[in-house]
């Protein structure tokens, strides 16, 4: 149960937008932009980024949701997903995009955790400045993310066909608050 | 020096979201909706969360900013804020408030970390669903807020003067992206 009176039956977010449409709406609008907006980082690496910060945050449903949605985006290379999230040091992703995520993990712990030389690091690696922006600010809005979510206890399913099921609408359709009656 | 090109001269936020515009644009949306929309929360106690989680995420620019905007906000009242800052348990605020600072506090540390008796403490103190929800989005937010503008290095002034005219205009004017050129 969560812990205000929200709608049952909705999960997670969902219900807190609902809840409060007039600050669902720029969370949703931030969403949007960040995570299917033009960016350098493809829409599979932008939500890899924001499953790993909510694995991190120990946020099920946010990493569940979002591993999900990367899984769709990355299509045949979707095992870099589960890769990423037991061992982001051993996975097969790439050495740049290990360079971010470990800038992003860096972000999870605190903002002042970030190191000048893991900057650099994902420089010399290729990673331009809006790759470390997009990085930093993912990790940063996932981590408010998860803490909306957990922090007011709303429901998080445990079935892991929801997940999919919402990773896929994610991947196709992006973040279109919810509307009341309408889901 | 910030880890990525932005304008030199552009404290914290600003210089990042006129890298940024895009996202900029959501991100002062959701502050202006959550710390100027309407709330059972006043204007003073929401720029008070705000400065408090800052505070405990060790964000010197949103500390001071914030803080300097509650202290306007608080008028007569405004030694409550640096109470509050010092030593939250033992400040003049009222019960009520130290319950929802209390939860804003645990948001801080993380999602999962909000307890149960912490909420129903805050509801026999008086506070409602909304007020609750609007204290967990605002501590979530500057967990997010914090790790941007510190992730990236944006540039904190040192200059008490600096915040004190920044939370004047924050107080006056709410939030507003900052335009190219017209700062």
């Amino acid at each position: 149960m969560a812990y205000i009176n929200v709608e049952e039956g909705i999960p997670g977010i969902r219900s807190l937008v609902l809840f409060r449409p007039e600050t669902g709406k720029p969370l949703y609008d931030l969403a949007q932009v960040l995570l299917r907006g033009p960016s350098p980082l493809s829409e599979a690496e932008r939500e890899l980024i924001a499953a790993y910060v909510s694995h991190r945050n120990d946020c099920a449903f946010c990493r569940d949701s979002h591993a999900a949605a990367s899984r769709c985006l990355f299509g045949d290379e979707k095992s870099l997903v589960d890769e990423v999230l037991q061992d982001m040091e051993r996975s097969g992703i790439s050495e740049k995009m290990k360079a971010l995520l470990t800038i992003a993990g860096k972000v999870q712990i605190l903002g002042n955790a970030v190191q000048e030389n893991e900057i650099a690091m994902a420089r010399e690696l290729g990673a331009t400045d809006l790759e470390i922006h997009d990085t930093v600010l993912i990790a940063a809005t996932f981590s408010m993310f998860n803490r909306y979510v957990d922090g007011l206890a709303s429901w998080t399913p445990d079935d892991p066909a929801v997940y999919a099921e919402m990773g896929a609408r994610m991947a196709e359709k992006g973040y279109v608050p919810p509307q009341p009656k309408s889901i």
